[in-house]
C-alpha cells in the first residue's frame, strides 16, 4: 500500500499508532482524534524519517502545545550551543521545537536536532536558502524547492512557509509604523517587488504540497504580514494575507497536507479574542499557531511576560499552540537561560489556559501542589512545580538571606544558584510570613480549638 | 472649618489640590473626578499627615495602579534592607507601596518609610498588633484600637483590616483545600473561634470610621477568604464575605470614609471576568484592589508571571489597583530584585489593561518605542523601554555571546550585569536575525526597488 500521511489514513478511517498516542495522552477517545485529524482541524506533525519522534497532536479539541524557537544567527552560537539550546525546551517542556538557524553549519545542526529530539522539529526553509547565496534576491523557487526536499527527506516535521503573503498586499504594508517584520516575510516582499513577480511560494505551492505529502510534512502557514508593533495589529496587510491563508488550508487538505496557520505577534489585549476567532473562521478551525502576541511593546527585556498574557488569551479563546518569546526578543539571540525563560512562561500560559477550558485532568496538578503546601510537603511542592530546581534555589536563598539580611539588600543579585533548596524542609512556614504568623498553620488549628 | 476627607469634599462641591493633580496626570476633567471621588468610585489616598505625598487616584475610570508589597518578617530583614526595597518598588514605578512588616522595629521602618515615600503606604494594623503580644489569641479590640489610630497620627495613607470575615463564615472555610490564606484572616478566624465571639474589627467598625475619617485615611477592606489555590477560587466562604464588603463599603461612604475592596488571589482564568463583575455589582464600584490573581498553582518562583497573567484580565475587567506578587510568593520574603521583577511584571500588566482599554495617551508609549525600533535607534528603544537597565544588559550580553558563542551556552548563567549597553548602539540589526537578515531593513529597502 502506498505511503498515507495521517489525514489521508484518517480519511479512510485508519487508525494510525500515532492518533492511538495522541488519544491516550490526552485522555480522549482515539476516534474523536481519528475524526478531527480527518477534518484537519488537529495535525499529528510526524514525518516518516524523524525515527525516534513520540507523536503529538496539534489542536484546539487537545492540550495547549508550546513550541520554542532556536537556532543561531550569523553573528552568533554554534552546534553545541543549539543542542544545549534542545536539551533546555525539552526539559522544561517544550512540545515542539523549531530549528531557526541562518548561520553557519545549517545543515548539521538540523540533522543533529532531528536526531536527538523525541518532540516534532519545525524549519523555515528559506532560511537554507538565504545560506546558499549572497544576495536573498538571487533566491529561486528551484532552491526553494530542493531545499524544502532535502529537509523532508531529514525528518523535518513541520515547515513553516510564507506562500500567503501577495504581491498585491505590498502596499498595505507600506501604511504600516513598522512594515513586515517577519524575516521571511520581508524577503519575500521584497523578491517580489524587485523582480515583479508573484510569491515563488505560492506559485510553487502544488509542488510543495507533493513533496510534504511523500512524507508527511505539516505544513505551517506562515503570517509574513504579522503586526510588528500594537499600533499595526488587525489592520488589512494582517487579515488579507489570513484570507489566502484559509484558501492554503483548503488546497493542503485536499492534497492530503496536514497544514496549521500561524498568527500574530503584536496585539493589543482587546483585540486578542476577536483575531483567533477570525482565523478559526477564515481557515475552517486549522490549528492557529500564535507568536505571543505581546501586549505592549515597551518591556523590553520581559517580552516572556508581554507575550506569555496575550499568549493565554489567545490559548483561552482558541489558539492551538503557542510559539514562545524569551526576554531577549526584540534585543538579541536568546541563550540557553533565555530558552528556559522562554519555555517556562509559555508552560505557564498553556496551562492556564488548559485549566480555564476544564481540559481532562488539567487541573490535577494545581490541585496535587496545592495540598503539598497545606501540608508543608516541601519537596513534593518542589517536584511538581514547573521548574523545581528554580523553586528549590530560591527557597534556598530565602533561607540564607534570613540569616544574612544585608544579602538581600542588592537589587542585582544574581539569581541565586542552583542547590537542592532541601535545608529545613520539614519546617511549617517560610520566610514569608515566619512561623508565627503562618496563615496555613493558624488555619489548621482553627479545628482544634472548636 | 472643620477637616474634611476626599470624599467629604467632593461631596460639598469641593474640588481638593487632590482632586486637581489626579485629573491633570491622569487628562481627565477635575470635575469628573470630584464626580466620582464623591460617589466613591474613585479613592485619592492622602492622609493629611503624609507630607511629601504626590497625590494620586484609584479607580477604574483611571489609569490602573499597582502596589508594591514590602516589610520585614519576623526571620528576615532589617530597616535598610526596607528602605531599599521602598526604593526599588518607586524607581520602577510602583504607585503605591505597603509595609507588611511583622518582624522587629516594626514602627522605626513604617514612620522612615512614611518620611521617604511620595507614593501613599498601605499598611495591615493587626501586623502591628501582633507584635505587640506573645500570643495571637490575646489580641484586644483596644489594642487594634490604638495601633489604627497611631499608623493613622503617623501618616499611613491607607489600611488593610479584615472587618467582613465573620463568625458564621468560618464553617465555608473548613470545606476548603487550603482554608484560609490571608494571614490577617486566619488570625481573626481563630480568635473568634477561640473566644466565641464576633470580629473585633466589624463590631469596631464605627470607632475605625472615626479615626479615619479623622486623618482621611482610606480603608482597604481585606479579604480575609481571599482563595489560596484553583479548587478554592470563587466559593461561598470568598462571597459571602464580599456581601460583607458592600455593606461596609456603604458604612464607609456614609461616615466620610473613602474605601477599597481587596480581591482575591488564585482564580482560574476563565473566572476573573466573573469576579470582578460582582464586586462591582455588590460593592457598588469602590475600586477593587486584587492580588494578582493567578492563574496556577504550579509555578512557585514565577508568581509574578502567572500572577501578572491574571491581573491583565483583572485589570480588563474593572480591578482599579494591582497588589503585584513576586517571583518568590509561596516561598520565601522577596528581595530588592523580587521586588524589581514584581514591579515590573505588574507595571506591564497594568500598562496592557490600559493600551486595551483605550485610556487616554495609554499607547502613546508603546507607539513611540515602536518607531525607535524602526528607526534602530537604540538608545530611545531603552529609555523608552519599562526598565531601560535590563534591556541595556541584555543587549550587552547579547553582544558578548556573538563574539564567545560559548559563554552562551550555560542555562543558569546569572543575569546580565547592568552596563550601558550602547556598544554599536548605530548598528542597524540585532544579533537575534544578523545584519544580513534583518526583516525591518529589508522592508525599509522594498521601497526602494520599485
Amino acid at each position: 500500500m502506498a505511503f498515507l500521511t495521517q489525514i489521508q489514513s484518517a480519511r479512510k478511517g485508519i487508525m494510525t499508532p500515532e492518533m492511538k498516542k495522541v488519544a491516550e495522552v490526552e485522555f480522549l477517545e482515539p476516534e474523536f482524534i481519528m475524526k478531527k485529524v480527518a477534518l484537519g482541524h488537529i495535525v499529528i506533525p510526524a514525518n516518516k524519517n524523524h525515527k525516534n519522534l513520540v507523536p503529538m497532536g496539534i489542536g484546539r479539541a487537545l492540550r495547549t502545545k508550546v513550541n520554542a524557537n532556536i537556532g543561531n544567527s550569523p553573528t552568533s552560537s554554534g552546534i553545541e550551543e543549539e543542542l544545549e539550546k534542545l536539551s533546555q525546551a525539552i526539559k522544561y517542556g517544550s512540545d515542539t521545537v523549531m530549528d531557526l538557524s541562518t548561520g553557519e553549519r545549517i545543515n548539521e545542526i538540523r540533522e543533529a536536532m532531528i536526531e536527538n529530539s523525541p518532540v516534532p522539529i519545525g524549519t523555515v526553509p528559506i532560511y537554507h536558502v538565504l545560506n546558499q547565496v549572497e544576495d536573498p534576491m538571487d533566491i529561486t523557487e528551484e532552491m526553494l524547492i530542493d531545499v524544502i526536499r532535502l529537509q523532508a527527506e531529514q525528518g523535518v516535521d513541520y515547515i513553516t512557509i510564507h506562500a500567503g503573503l501577495l504581491k498585491k498586499h505590498i502596499p498595505y504594508a507600506k501604511k504600516r509604523l513598522m512594515g513586515i517584520v517577519s524575516r521571511g516575510g520581508s524577503i519575500m516582499a521584497k523578491w517580489m517587488a524587485l523582480h515583479n513577480k508573484e510569491n515563488p511560494v505560492y506559485t510553487a505551492f502544488d509542488k510543495i504540497l507533493e513533496i510534504c505529502a511523500e512524507h508527511d510534512v505539516t505544513l505551517s502557514l506562515g503570517d509574513g504580514m504579522r503586526p510588528g508593533c500594537l499600533k499595526d495589529a488587525s489592520d488589512e496587510a494582517q487579515f488579507a494575507e489570513l484570507e489566502v491563508l484559509g484558501e492554503l488550508v483548503k488546497r493542503s487538505r485536499e492534497a492530503g497536507v496536514q497544514a496549521m496557520v500561524e498568527g500574530p505577534g503584536h496585539v493589543p489585549f482587546d483585540e486578542i479574542q476577536m483575531n483567533m476567532e477570525k482565523e478559526i473562521e477564515l481557515c475552517d478551525d486549522a490549528p492557529f499557531y500564535i507568536l505571543g502576541p505581546v501586549v505592549t511593546d515597551c518591556a523590553p527585556g520581559y517580552d516572556h511576560i508581554t507575550s506569555a498574557i496575550g499568549a493565554t488569551m489567545g490559548a483561552f479563546h482558541g489558539a492551538a499552540m503557542l510559539c514562545y518569546v524569551t526576554p531577549k526578543e526584540h534585543i538579541g539571540l536568546p541563550n540557553a537561560r533565555d530558552v528556559r525563560d522562554g519555555v517556562i512562561a509559555y508552560k505557564i500560559a498553556a496551562h492556564a489556559a488548559d485549566v480555564a477550558l476544564k481540559r481532562p485532568h488539567a487541573r490535577d496538578r494545581d490541585d496535587a501542589i496545592s495540598k503539598a503546601r497545606v501540608e508543608f510537603d516541601w519537596k513534593q511542592q518542589f517536584d511538581l512545580s514547573m521548574d523545581p530546581d528554580k523553586a528549590r534555589a530560591f527557597r534556598a536563598e530565602a533561607i540564607r538571606e534570613s540569616q544574612d539580611p544585608s544579602s538581600a539588600a542588592k537589587a542585582n543579585d544574581p539569581q541565586p544558584e542552583s542547590c537542592d533548596g532541601m535545608t529545613n524542609t520539614d519546617e511549617h512556614f517560610c520566610t514569608m510570613c515566619g512561623e508565627k504568623f503562618c496563615s496555613m498553620r493558624i488555619s489548621q488549628e482553627i479545628g482544634d480549638v472548636e
